[in-house]
C-alpha cells in the first residue's frame, strides 16, 4: 500500500525572532512508520525539525515543514500527484497563525477613539463597533519584524488556519484516513465523545483519540475509534502504531 | 577568571501543547565559551534544549533551563553562591510571558457589558474602563489546559516578565557585565544608539549590538560597544568571541 504519514508538530512564526510552536515529539509517528515499513508499505512521511525520524529504508520517503503553510502547500502537492491507501495524519497542527501584536496601550486608545463618536450606547452597538475596530487593527497593522517590549501587556491576535483534514478527505475521497485528537485532562467518556465528533466532521475511517495526561515515555494511552461507532484500545505507542497497521490493511482490502 | 554565558532562547508555555519560542541557534554562544576556555578560564554555560552546546572540558559546567522564570531561579542561585569575574549574557531571553488567551467574542462581550454600565462617555472615562476589565480578563482568566480553537479570532495577552541583566548588575556589581541586543534590518546608526542605550540602562560594561538581517552562517556582524563609547566591530562568530574574550580579560585585569 501507498502510505502518507504527518507526525512532530508545526511552528508559526510571530516575529522574525519568536514563534509559537506545538509540541510533539513525533514519536508515535515514527513507530506507525516503521509498522508500515516493516509490514513491506511505501511511506511518505512528513515531519517538522525537532521531531524524532523513522529508520531509513528504501520503502521511505521523509519530507521536512515547519509552518501550517508548509505543511498545506506540501499536502496539495502530493495529494495532487499520488494516490494513497492510507493517510495517517499525526502532526500538531497549529489551529491558529499570528495575525498581529499590540500593546494594550494602543488596543484601549483605538477601541476609546472608536467610541468616543458613538451614538448608540446599546449592548448590541457598543459590540458592533468593538468588533469592527479589532478587525480594523488586525488587518490594519502589519506584522512587526520584531514585537514591541515597550508595554507590559502585548496582545497578541491569533487567527484560524485552514483544516488540513478536511482538505484531505476531498482530494483523496478513498484513502483510509485516520486523524488525531488529542486533549489533555478528560474522562475516557469525554475523550470518545469528542474523538467521535472530529471523526464525522471530518469524514475520517478512524480516530485515535488520546489524552497527554495518560502518555508518559513509551506508556500511551490510546483508543482508536471505528466509523461504526466501535472502540479498540492500546497502552503504548507500538500498540497503537499495530493497531493503525491492522486496521488500515484490512479496511484497505476491503476497499479493493 | 570565573565566567557565566547563557546561550540559546527561552520558551515560555501558552498551555500544555503549547510555548512561544525566542529562537537562537546558540552558535556565537558556543564560539565564546571554547574562546574562554582555550584562555584556560573557568565556564559556567547555561543554556536551553534547542541550541548547540560547547566542547566538553573539565572546566567547562553545563547546566539546562527552558522558560524564564527557570532561568531567574538558576541565576539567582549561581549568584548567590559564586562571585564572577565576566558575565556574556546572550541569552534571548523572552521579553513576555502568557497570561491568558481569550477569544474575541468573549473580550468584546466583557467590554460590551462593562461599557453598558457607564455614565461617563468621555475618552478617558471609556479608556479607564477597558483598561479596568481587560485587566480584570488577565487577572480572573485561568491558564488553560489547552487553549479554544472554537473561534475565528483568538487574543492571547502576554505579560512582561523580569529583566534578568538587571538583576545580574545588582547582584554582582564588579562582573565585567556583557549584555546583547539583537535588532532586525535597522541601519549601523540605529543598531550603535539601540546598544548604547541598553548598555547605559542596564549598567554594562559592554554590550555586544547586532542585526538579524546581516547574520548568514559564520558570518556575523557585531558592533562591540564599550561604556566610554567606543566601538569595535567584527564580522564573524569567532571573531566576536575573541574580540569579547580580549575585552574581557583587560577590564578583569583593570579591576584587581
Amino acid at each position: 500500500m501507498n502510505i502518507l504519514i504527518t507526525a512532530g508538530g508545526t511552528s508559526e512564526k510571530i516575529d522574525n525572532v519568536r514563534s509559537i510552536t506545538n509540541h510533539s515529539t513525533g514519536r508515535l509517528g515514527k513507530a506507525i512508520a516503521e509498522t508500515f515499513l516493516v509490514q513491506g508499505h511505501h511511506v511518505t512521511y512528513l515531519t517538522t525539525p525537532y521531531a524524532v525520524r523513522p529508520i531509513a529504508t528504501e520503502q521511505l520517503i521523509i519530507e521536512g515543514i515547519e509552518t501550517t503553510e508548509e505543511l498545506l502547500a506540501k499536502m496539495t502537492q502530493l495529494l495532487a500527484t499520488q494516490v494513497f491507501d492510507g493517510i495517517v495524519h499525526s502532526m500538531a497542527v497549529s489551529d491558529f497563525s499570528s495575525e498581529t501584536s499590540i500593546t494594550e496601550e494602543t488596543l484601549i486608545q483605538g477601541l476609546a477613539a472608536s467610541l468616543a463618536q458613538q451614538q448608540d450606547f446599546s449592548t448590541a452597538g457598543i459590540e458592533k463597533t468593538i468588533k469592527a475596530e479589532i478587525d480594523q487593527l488586525g488587518r490594519q497593522l502589519q506584522k512587526e519584524k520584531k514585537i514591541s517590549s515597550n508595554t507590559e501587556r502585548l496582545l497578541l491576535f491569533l487567527k484560524k488556519n485552514p483544516k488540513i483534514i478536511s482538505m484531505i478527505r476531498e482530494k483523496q475521497p478513498t484513502a483510509v484516513l485516520i486523524g488525531f485528537k488529542l486533549l489533555v485532562g478528560v474522562s475516557e467518556e469525554e475523550l470518545i465523545k469528542v474523538g467521535r465528533a472530529t471523526l464525522e466532521k471530518n469524514q475520517c475511517d478512524f480516530v485515535l483519540a488520546n489524552d497527554l495526561e495518560t502518555i508518559h515515555g513509551e506508556t500511551h494511552h490510546g483508543i482508536l475509534i471505528h466509523a461504526d461507532g466501535q472502540t479498540e484500545s492500546a497502552e503504548t505507542k507500538n500498540d497503537i502504531a499495530q493497531l493503525i497497521v491492522r486496521n488500515v490493511e484490512a479496511k484497505g482490502e476491503n476497499h479493493e
